[in-house]
Formats: C-alpha cells, sequence, structure tokens
C-alpha cells in the first residue's frame, strides 16, 4: 500500500457513520477497508498527541474490524492479550474520542477496560492472560449452554509466556467453541526470542503470498462442517496443507487444531474465516500474519520505535520525538554498563524489555553478557539464579508490576538459596498513564518478606551508581527499586549520596527542630526535601531522612520513634507491606513493650498508597492522590505541628 | 520382576561398599541391579517409619544409579525438579542413614539440599525449575569454558509447567552440552492432565518393549559423533526412528533435539546413552520411560497412594497407614461439597493436588464442576477468573507455597477486576517435614497488598464451614487460609464459629482483667486459648479474640490498642507483611498522631515468624521456633506483666 492509496483513503469518511459496531454491516469490503485507513490515521493522530502503542495497533485494524463485523462483543466475549493493541476496537466501539483523551486522566485507557464498555472483558496490561482466560469463560459458557462465541486474541511474543503454554495445555477441557488467534507481527516489543519465535519466523520466511492465499482457501473450502462430520472435515484439510514448515505439527502434537498462516490485512477473507471458523465445535487457533506499523511509514520502518511512543509529531512521513530530562532507567543503564565495565562476572537478564529497562547500551558493549529470555520473567529468575549459583552477577532488569510473575522464584531460587542476583526494579511505584496494571505498588511488599533480601532505594542518579556498586558487592539477593521519572537534577537539594551504602543505613539529609521528621524513600526524598523547604518558608524545620533500605529497617530509625520524634514515613508503594509498617513493626519489637521507648512509636503517619487501584494519569496527580508528593507531604506535617507552635518559631525566627 | 527376585535381590549388600559415587565403579552391570534393589529396600524402610514420597523415588532408582556412574557431580551439575524423587541420589551422595533421619528434625531433607551436599545444587520442592536453572549455569559454564557435563531431571508432570515451556523456549541460549532427562512415569501426583500428558501417555501406549530397545540401539548407533559432524549423525539417527507417534515432532518444531523413549530400568543401557549423550555439544532431552513405585508391590499397584505417605508398616506386600484425627484439609473438602450441594455456581480447580486439597470427595459428586489442571498453578487462577467473570463462583484450591506462582494473576486477573473467586490456601502456615520450600508464610502478605481482596482464617471446623459460606457471598475476591494441621477437637476450648462471619468483624473468645490481650488468627486462636488457660492457673487472667479477619482489619482490634492494652498478635505468617503489622498500621491511621490514642500502640507485640528459613521438623516445634505456640505466648505474656502484679492477683483469688 503506497502512501497515496492511504491518502486517497483517509478521504473517505465512513467512520463518521460507524457508532457502534453493527454499523459495519452497512459498508462493502471495499469500504471497510477504507474504513481502515481511515481508522489508522485517527490511531496516530492520536498517539502522536498523548503518547501510546502505535505499531501494533496499527496492525490489528483489519483484524478488528474484521471481528466485529462477525461477531457481536456484547453477547460474544472477546479476550485480548496484553490488550495494548485494542486502540481500533476501542474506535468501534463507543471511544472515537481517543485524541487528546487516550491514556489521560478521566480519558480512554491505552487497554481494555470493562469500565469504559462492556466490550472489554478484562481490564489487562500483562502478557499471556487471554488463553487461560478464556478456556474458563469457556467452561462456563458450557455449564450455562450458553451459545456465545469466545475469541481471544494472543500475539507471537505474548504465546512463548509460561501462563499461555499452560493453558495451551488446558485447552483440552473446553468441548465447545473457542477461537484463538495467534497475531503474528514477527516482532515482538523487540525481536522477539526462543524457539517459538524462531519457528514462526521460519514459517514466515517459507510462505509465499501464494501460500497464505491457498490456506484461506483451503480453510473455506474444507469448512464449515455443516452437513459433513467435523473430524472428516478437519483430516482433510490437514493433508490439504500439508506445507514445509508449519507450526501445525507443534500445535498438533498437543491435539490443539490449527489453521493458518493467513493474510491478516485482507479483511474479505477475514470475515469468511471467522464465519467458518466459528462454527467449529471445539478450541481452534487460526494463525494470522499482520505487519506491526502497518499504514504509517514512520513506524512500518521502525516498529520497535513505535511499539510503545510518547507524543510526537507528524511532519509527513517523518518523526520528531517530544524529548525531557534524564531517566532513571537512563541512569540506571549507564550505571550498569560501568559497573560490569570493571567487573567481568557482572551480566544481564531482560524478558523482553532491553528497550524498556535500558539495557541498549549494555548489550551493545557486552552483547555475550546479555540475555533476552522473551516475555517470559518467572524463567528469567532462574536462568538468573543458574548464573548466580556459577560464580556470576546477574542483573535482572525488569518492570516491578511484571516480577510479580517472578515471586515464587524469587522466593526459591534465589533468596532460599541466597544467590547474589541483583533486581533492577524499574517502574517501581505509579507509573502515569498505564494505569492500574502497570503499577509497581507491591514489589517491596512481596520483596520484604523474603530472608536474605536486600531493599535499596536510591533517591538520585549517584545513588543510583551507589546503590549498584553495594548490591553487586553484596554477596546476596539485592533488589533495587526505582520509579518511571527523571532523576532530580538540583544537585544542592540533598546530599549527592556520595557516602557509599551500607547496608540497612539511611542518611538524614536535613535536621530540623520541630519534632517531625521525614523518613523518605527513593524518589520520595525529593519531594521530602521539597516539602521540607515549603515547610521552612513558614518557619516549620523539619528533619528529612533518606532511607536508602526498605529492608534491613536501619535502628536508627527505630531509634527515631523512641526518642519521641512523629515520624512521617513516605514511600511510593502500597501501605500494606510496605516500609512503613516495617518501621512500625520494628519499632515496637526494639521497643519490647517498654512505655517509655514505645510512647511514640503509634504516632508514625505512615504516607503511601492504601488499598484502592490508582487510576491512570500523570506520575505527579497520581502521587497527589497518594498522598505521598510535596504538596501532601507539607499538609501532613502542618496537621501534625499545632499552629500556636509554628507561629512561635517564626516568630522567635524574626527576632 | 517377582517378589521372589526382590527378596534375592535384597540379600546382597553391595550398599555397604558404596561410601560415595566414585565406589559405583567397582561393580558390574549386574551388580548394579542387585544394588538398586538393595537402594529400593532401604527407600520403602526409611519412607515407612517416617513418611516421604515412595513410589516416585522406587522409580528412578536405576536412573540414578546410571548418572552416577557417568557422570561425576562434584565437578559436574545435577539439577532436579520438584526434587522429591531423589533420595536415591542421597543414599549415593553419603546420606545412607536416611531410616529414623529422613525428613526429621537435624535429619536427612526429603528434597535436595546443599547445606548437607555439593551434589544438591539447589534446595528446591516446586516445579518446573530445572531446565530454567540448568540454563543459567550452562551459560555460566560457557563463559568459564569449564567442561562440566549439567544434567537436569524434570518429569512429566512437571514439564508442562509454565516454567518449564519458559526455559525449553530459551533453550536456544545455550551452545554446550546440557542433558535434559524427562522421566516419564505417566503418573504424577494424580493421573496427569493436559495435552502434554496426553501426549506422552499415547507415545508410552504406542511402543512396544521392542520398539524401546530398538531406539536405545540406534542412539548408540548413531551417536557418538566421534569423526562424524553432529548435524549428520543427528539426521540419521532421526530418519531412523520416526514412529507414528512421538514427541520428537513437538520438540523439533522448537529446535530441541530429542531421543527416545528408552527405557528407564536398563541400567546397562542408560550408561551408555549418558556416556554418549553427554558428548552432544548443545542441549538435547532423552525421553526415558520409568515405573512408578516399582519393585514395592503396593506402591507399584497404588502409586498415587504411595505418592506421598506417612508412616505405614510393610507387612509383606500389605501396608496399614497410621491413622490420625481429622484435617483442616478435610474439614475444608467436606465444607466445600456441602455448599456445592445448595449453590449450582460454585465450582473448584486443583492444580494437580486434588488429594492434598482435599477435592476428592467434590469430584466424586461434582465431576463437571472439578477442574484439574495439571501442575499449572497461574492458569489455575486465570481460569478461575474466566468462570468468575460467567457468574461461577470457582473455588481455586491450593497449597499455600504453590500460591505463590500465581501472585501475578490474584493482582490483575481477578482482585484488578473485583472477581469472586474463592482462595481455599491450604498448607498455610508452617508444615513441618516438607521444610522451608512447603511452608506457606508469605500468604497473608501478598494477598493483604491486593485491594478487593478479603483474608479470612478459620480456627476451627464450624469456621471453615462458616468462612466459606461467607466467601461464597461476598462477591469479591476472598482467600481463606488454614494450616496442614488437625482441627481443634475440643468443642469448649472456644466459641465455636456459630456466628456467622461478618466481613472484618473479629470475635472476642475469653475476657481477662489483665492488660494484655491477646489477638490470634486462625489456629493460633486454640494455641492462644491454650495459653490463656495455662495463665490463668498462674492467676494471669488474659483475654483472647478470635481475629478471623487478616484483611480488613477490625476496628474493634484498633480499639484494644488505643484503650492502652497490650495487644499480643499471634500468626503462623511471617511478620513480614502480616496481621501484626497491618494491625499496628491500621491503628497509627485511626490515632492520627493524636498522643492519647496511640500511646499504647507501640507496646503491642508482633508474635510471627521473621526473616529466617525455618527449618523442617514436627510442626509443634517449627511454632515454638517462630515463638507462636501456646508455651512460647504464655513466656511472651509473662515478660510482659510485672511478676508483683501476678502474685497480687493470685493471692487475690486465693483470699
Amino acid at each position: 500500500m503506497t502512501n497515496q492509496n492511504e491518502k486517497q483513503q483517509q478521504r473517505t469518511n465512513h467512520l463518521d457513520r460507524i457508532e457502534r459496531p453493527e454499523d459495519l454491516a452497512g459498508l462493502s469490503v471495499d469500504e471497510l477497508g477504507q474504513l481502515a485507513g481511515e481508522i489508522r490515521a485517527l490511531i496516530t493522530e492520536s498517539v502522536s498527541r498523548t503518547g501510546g502503542h502505535l505499531a501494533s495497533n496499527l496492525g490489528v485494524v483489519e483484524l478488528t474490524i474484521a471481528l466485529h463485523r462477525v461477531f457481536d462483543f456484547r453477547r460474544d466475549r472477546l479476550l485480548w492479550d496484553v490488550g495494548h493493541q485494542c486502540y481500533a476496537h476501542k474506535i468501534l466501539t463507543g471511544r472515537k474520542d481517543l485524541p487528546g483523551r487516550l491514556r489521560q486522566e478521566g480519558g480512554v485507557s491505552g487497554f481494555p477496560s470493562p469500565e469504559e464498555s462492556e466490550t472489554d472483558v478484562f481490564s489487562v496490561g500483562h502478557a499471556g492472560t487471554s488463553i487461560a482466560t478464556a478456556i474458563g469463560m469457556a467452561l462456563g459458557a458450557a455449564h450455562l449452554r450458553s451459545e456465545e462465541k469466545i475469541v481471544a486474541m494472543v500475539g507471537d511474543a505474548s504465546i512463548v509466556n509460561g501462563l499461555s503454554f499452560e493453558a495451551l495445555n488446558n485447552l483440552g477441557l473446553v468441548k465447545r467453541q473457542l477461537l484463538i488467534i495467534l497475531n503474528d507481527n514477527s516482532m515482538a516489543i523487540d525481536v522477539t526470542q526462543g524457539s517459538m519465535a524462531s519457528l514462526l519466523s521460519r514459517v514466515r520466511l517459507s510462505h509465499t503470498y501464494e501460500d497464505v492465499r491457498n490456506t484461506t482457501a483451503m480453510i473455506l473450502d474444507h469448512l464449515p462442517l455443516i452437513g459433513r462430520p467435523m473430524e472428516e472435515a478437519l483430516e482433510n484439510f490437514k493433508k490439504a496443507i500439508r506445507m514445509a514448515i508449519s507450526p501445525s505439527r507443534l500445535f498438533e502434537s498437543l491435539n490443539i487444531h490449527y489453521f493458518g498462516p493467513v493474510d491478516g490485512h485482507d479483511i474479505g477473507s477475514l470475515i469468511q474465516l471467522f464465519r467458518t471458523l466459528s462454527d467449529l465445535e471445539g478450541p481452534a487457533i487460526l494463525h494470522v500474519f499482520t505487519k506491526k506499523g502497518k499504514g504509517f511509514s514512520p513506524a512500518d520502518n521502525n516498529p520497535r520505535k513505535f511499539h510503545s511512543t510518547g507524543p510526537f509529531e507528524i511532519n509527513g512521513d517523518s518523526v520528531s520525538s517530544a524529548s525531557g530530562g534524564r531517566s532513571y532507567t537512563e541512569a540506571f543503564g549507564d550505571a550498569l554498563t560501568e559497573a560490569a565495565e570493571k567487573d567481568p562476572k557482572i551480566v544481564a537478564i531482560t524478558a523482553a524489555m532491553p528497550d524498556g529497562t535500558g539495557l541498549v547500551k549494555f548489550r551493545e558493549r557486552f552483547p555475550d553478557r546479555c540475555y533476552d529470555v522473551g516475555i517470559a520473567e518467572s524463567a528469567a529468575v532462574d536462568i538468573a539464579a543458574g548464573l548466580a549459583r556459577q560464580g556470576f552477577k546477574p542483573a535482572v532488569c525488569i518492570y516491578s508490576t511484571f516480577l510479580q510473575r517472578s515471586f515464587d522464584q524469587l522466593f526459591q531460587e534465589v533468596s532460599l538459596q541466597n544467590l547474589p542476583v541483583v533486581f533492577c526494579i524499574d517502574r517501581a511505584g505509579v507509573v502515569g498513564d498505564d494505569g492500574p496494571t502497570h503499577h509497581g505498588l507491591w514489589d517491596m511488599g512481596y520483596c520484604r518478606m523474603l530472608p536474605n533480601l536486600v531493599l535499596v532505594s536510591p533517591s538520585n542518579e549517584a545513588e543510583v551508581r551507589g546503590a549498584l556498586q553495594y548490591a553487586f558487592g553484596a554477596g546476596r539477593p539485592v533488589a533495587i527499586r526505582y520509579p518511571r521519572e527523571k532523576v532530580p537534577v538540583d544537585p544542592k537539594m540533598f546530599r549527592l549520596g556520595s557516602e557509599p551504602f551500607e547496608t540497612g543505613r539511611s542518611i538524614v539529609v536535613r535536621e530540623g527542630d520541630s519534632e517531625v521528621a521525614v523518613a523518605a524513600l527513593g524518589p520520595m526524598v525529593a519531594e521530602a526535601m521539597q516539602a521540607a523547604g515549603r515547610l521552612a518558608e513558614e518557619g516549620i524545620e523539619i528533619s528529612v531522612v533518606n532511607v536508602r533500605f526498605a529492608k534491613p529497617i536501619d535502628p536508627a530509625l527505630v531509634d527515631l520513634l523512641a526518642q519521641g520524634k512523629t515520624v512521617v514515613t513516605v514511600e511510593d508503594h502500597s501501605r500494606a507491606g510496605g516500609f512503613g509498617e516495617a518501621l512500625l513493626a520494628a519499632a515496637c519489637a526494639a521497643a519490647g513493650a517498654e512505655p517509655e521507648r514505645s510512647r511514640s512509636i503509634g504516632r508514625a503517619v505512615l504516607l503511601a498508597g492504601h488499598d484502592v487501584f490508582i487510576p491512570m494519569g500523570k506520575r505527579s496527580r497520581q502521587l497527589d492522590w497518594m498522598g505521598v508528593s510535596a504538596k501532601r507531604i507539607v499538609e501532613t506535617v502542618k496537621k501534625l505541628i499545632p499552629a500556636g507552635a509554628i507561629s512561635d518559631r517564626s516568630s522567635k525566627e524574626t527576632l
């Protein structure tokens, strides 16, 4: 498709007439193709304004149109995997107002959201869930003897996840219709890793356009099954499409009916295929080739860059990204590369996120010491454990929310063995626009329970380096968490982490004469220092402690509580399981129920997220909602200090 | 093999001469076969005395002997999966003193344990880890240019776990020797579930003894590769063994070299096969048929019963199990079946543990409403989520330690959607003989962080019923945790849970006039009541609260803290993330830093496990070590109450 064609398509305005999926019935196949162009333009415009996932969404426009043309997803069920490719679906189901609202506070989520539409069945954002949840829904439908059709979408990057495989292995539980669409764009977030990806890639290379056309024709020719026993029709079909390289052998070894590959941009054929395959009375996989970034040349040419992007400008085909400051991720990536220059035992592991976790530079410098295992977080941690057992110092670079997939491996293969694996937990805390599926609000909670493991939070770039240096020398598992945020730039704002990290030792970064001490973790140190500055302007001088270690707890912090200070803990984490609770428990244990030492413990104020899912929005807004921003710290401290006390001090200072 | 033969074999005494694996070199193949009989007898005796895994260990004796005959596992590496089948390995590596010591305090673990022997590489107990950790070790060995051979054992039940698949998909990372032995005994803990199991079962049924002999011969004929290009030899071998039904198509689709199936009881052939395959310069799978329970007729005939067993008597071939009281598991199984009689929306899901989780009766009664997904805990939770989305009330019946595999699914697919899935968490708390890989010490910690989810702990059989009734009516996710323990039998000991469960409401089960109130969870209520009884004998009257809900926290408990009571929390859980910390945080939040209401919060004493791995031993001993047993509660309370106060009261009473 040329750009000329695209521009012509964009001049049509079928989309104006599409308010709901049933309106698609009024369009011819050609018109649906034109509609696809319009939807692409809308998606591109929308992502250019507010950021989001671009290439993957452009790849599934025809697929999505064909699905909604055939199925009625108020009755039928469409389960997305990861869900970042649902924009066309949203546009067709009453959410054409994406531009300016996509991923914005109060706007339209970048992921499926049942709150927005009954056609979004699950709120998802992690990989590998669609087939398993679809099995559950199919079992439920079978009990209910309901005729609804169930469709699970899964990408070539998601299908290698262990959860997908566990589901595929259990597909035999389902004795009714269940259509799995394997959306194979041969390009996951990064180049897809592993044997399955290699198989799919060989299939793609070996299949000519003609092969794909033939496969489509043969599916349509041998099915539907009306008037013919299904097993016989399937057998004939399978005989007809024997090809040299096909995933059919893999899937059919597992007794899974496989059809494909077919062209995921041929709307007319897709509509016929869906109609035909939806009559199958058992689970089946339809393998669909799509092209990531299709129809927008910059994304088409560089789908990795446009997998997930911030706002950008559309100048014809060229693009200029909006730029910003230096992120914790970049600081970490540089620090890890530096550390690895000095220590040949340092290796790095990512689960399909070399870009997102800042590993690109490391991988360029040390290609032999960087492993990408695909979307396989559990295996990533166990491979790290094996490397550590051999004397290496593996850094597992992973988002907080995805490390949740590895909790059991953190426990058994790492902490129980006391192996020196370093977890570099990116996107810890609230993450902004991606919303509740992607926040990293629980990592301290599940890490803190595990013996041997140490939990570190750096608060600026120097501390990122210091934390890594500490971690690689610790000889035990260490988790370092940092946010999706810029590193603070003001070098004077707080001590720069020049002091080396010592296990469990906090740093007092500001001393004040009031009874309030704020103990802040990681990025919250900057918030606390801002708050202290503002409070000082009003005559309130608080102390600020850079906690550094959520585990073990610094006895100095326990002493603060015992000495009668009102301690305010601030963390970008759930209160449950968080640092504040740990400090309280440690203080009680140290006080041993002695009235004197225990009296002020209960005055502690824990600022942290509490038992609600935090909606999408800017990270700064989310910190406000959690009550951990500088502004909210100021409010909290003012409530703790009687008005009289403040004016007293202010007047003293003016004397 | 007849019993006559077994008895003859047992009359040999080669084992006396085997102090270490290299002593195997002195025995002929026939003598090694006799040794296998001796090892079987030792394993059977040992398990009959102290309980343990029997059938699986009897199945791998020849395999283990052959491995140690060929490899030197002080230099080479042997990675077990789950590890419950490592008894023969232990016997051959300096741990012949199993009988009476197996799984006993200070004795020999029932799982691999690096503390016991350098030949145990990882301390494991969960499924699916061996291939992933072996990949890590192989990558490390490649960096080190070390010649060590790496062998990963994996069972047919473990290989279907998502972690195994993630590892298989990443096998291509390894460019050196790595031998995976698929120990296929066609019988996991229960009948193995899923497509992979069905494939293996078809392979087994379709392969005659002659086929298996031929395969062995062909492997040995076409390999080793000395003097021949490896790829060519492999091709010839693969051409030679084309069989109608073979897992080779599955594995080779994924570019994994597959050899087999071969006979896992033919020591001579196994030795030759291992020698040959260990020369391969890449990863390979050797598929081995073994017979679970081989050589001990009761286990041979009923391997499911003898998968994991308590002590039993050996009377010729017959067995009588030692019996005991009624377990929480049985109480739960009956209560679930009762609940399901009344409510057709209740369905149950297990991950390969219908026996262990008490589901056998439920499954017999409602075969269509009970799903066993194999060792696939992540998929189990997502299938439950799908069922719940369809309006069902799924009970996920699972051990606490294995639910760790589902944390991310608990979060995203259940708690974020607020779906009414009921988690029936068996083996919560310390589990006794299985030791640290199997304790359930963290479930409250990871569950408590998740919004919407409610956490319930029943303290007796009536409360098991009450908790289930509550959970199925709650309309939100509920986790019910209970221990591997007998339900209390004394009906007078504490109120019997006749009061229905109300969200977050605790029950005062004993009122005392001292300033100490013990707030106990689930099975700890019985410990607290015992402690209260003993303390009363010494004139100390404490209050005891049956907490029931670890989340949400009962405001009445918060008030207890505010009112000046010294609250002792008791939980069979890690202190980190546990109920005690939650109560402290809730109390601080409610007190709002007011000196009056906050003064006594810090006097709270949190009895719980703390930051160490608790070794194997009897559960009662482990509760002692944790400090949560009746005895330890008594000690704690006495320290809290000044000696004067006690004698005062005692004397008052005698007046």
